[in-house]
């Protein structure tokens, strides 16, 4: 069908009620045909996790004029590879992920739910782009974001992305961004990881909490010192791991 | 203390009473101390997943001469913070993943709790490699796989490997391995990932499945390439995602 609108496939880690994804679809819902399918409940930190030990679900829960929305008993990748083989009927013109409640700068990436759902719509071929804000607060204002996420979005859908490539968009918290910049993943390492909540006399008991620390604060080109700075941070990802500059060397341990 | 043997971390996403990680066990203790943080039931495809739900807990559950072993409740990335951050009293010289049943080759990766033990300790500074045997089967024989995995990780220990650079190695299921080749990460995409499973009235519920497309087979760099002709594929793996390549031109429109 001719002049059909742009399809644009959302998903989050959040969670379906959490505030992100309502603003997500807010700011979004001008470019196109929004298809919303995310998780029932929060995932936050399920990194690329598959769901594959039970059966997963889906439901739709709204249907209004260019936005359908379900909620799925999966992981965030699970969302995407559902939405893509059971609810949509082409494929999608951009993936969406977020808007995240917290950053996923630095090395979160390879945690994040969020970017999840982003590199499983790379993975297909398809634009995908993340947006996250540094606040973790349930009621976190997502309005200074709003006019560069339509943005960003609205420029992918013009010109899409090369291949194998996606965004990691990261926004600070702030009323005034003072602009984008596009960035490189800052090199650092997360310490202090565990605090420990004995259960009568188990000792072995932990919750998952941690400091980072950023081994190059002060390089300006990454995206951690631009979310310090009030720049909203774009870091382009790819999800071609293989580490090229190192396969010759390798190969000379193995002849 | 000098003259200390190297420690060397283990972790698997098959869980503690998998065959892969017994086998794995078996020919690195030659090399080292060998601590063991394995999760208590199988994890496959957990990617980088973190708990952040419910509290972690572990359990020593075998104490031998070079070798400890604890079991603990958590994802393949929980069991190496937890290790580092709890039961070990200095870092380890080596993190090991696997050996995994079935292969992480491709995009398997991402997706992969066996690479993500590898990712954690690469993220951390650690020299970290992941194993994986092309066959699912609970009894598959990783016998042809053992003087390789011992050469491998020996190489290793003995090298070290770059920042942010660590290794993901896949077996053919074959009884005579041809050699090692090293390899790029196959680029290709999966599809027919979801198999119905109704519930009484209710078709929303589905089974994650799929077929792999190798997007170029006949690439001899490729890692698939190498596992369908009887080779060992060793994948250098970058966990800086950072797409440099794009950087400039990603500046250009938005400035």
């Amino acid at each position: 069908m001719e002049n059909q609108r742009p399809l644009i496939l959302v998903s989050n880690d959040d969670g379906i009620t959490a505030k992100g994804i309502s603003e997500l679809i807010k700011f979004l819902r001008p470019l196109g045909e929004i298809v919303v399918m995310a998780p029932d409940s929060p995932r936050s930190g399920s990194g690329c996790a598959l769901t594959v030990t039970e059966p997963v679900h889906f439901q739709q829960v709204r249907r209004d004029v260019g936005l359908t929305v379900y909620k799925c008993s999966g992981t965030p990748t699970d969302c995407i590879k559902l939405a893509r083989n059971t609810v949509l009927d082409r494929e999608p013109s951009l993936v969406v992920g977020g808007i995240n409640h917290g950053d996923n700068s630095a090395t979160n990436v390879h945690y994040s739910g969020t970017m999840a759902v982003v590199i499983e719509g790379c993975l297909n071929g398809i634009p995908s782009i993340g947006f996250s804000l540094s606040d973790h607060a349930m009621d976190a204002d997502f309005d200074a974001m709003g006019p560069y996420v339509r943005q960003i979005a609205a420029t992918v859908l013009e010109k899409g992305l090369p291949p194998l490539t996606c965004l990691n968009v990261n926004f600070p918290n702030v009323k005034e961004i003072k602009g984008i910049r596009v960035c490189q993943q800052a090199k650092g390492q997360w310490s202090k990881e565990w605090e420990s909540c004995p259960r009568k006399t188990d000792t072995n008991y932990y919750w998952l909490t941690g400091e980072f620390t950023d081994h190059d604060p002060d390089n300006e080109t990454s995206d951690r010192w631009a979310l310090a700075h009030g720049y909203a941070a774009i870091t382009p990802t790819t999800v071609d791991v293989t580490a090229y500059h190192f396969m010759e060397e390798l190969g000379n341990w193995f002849n």
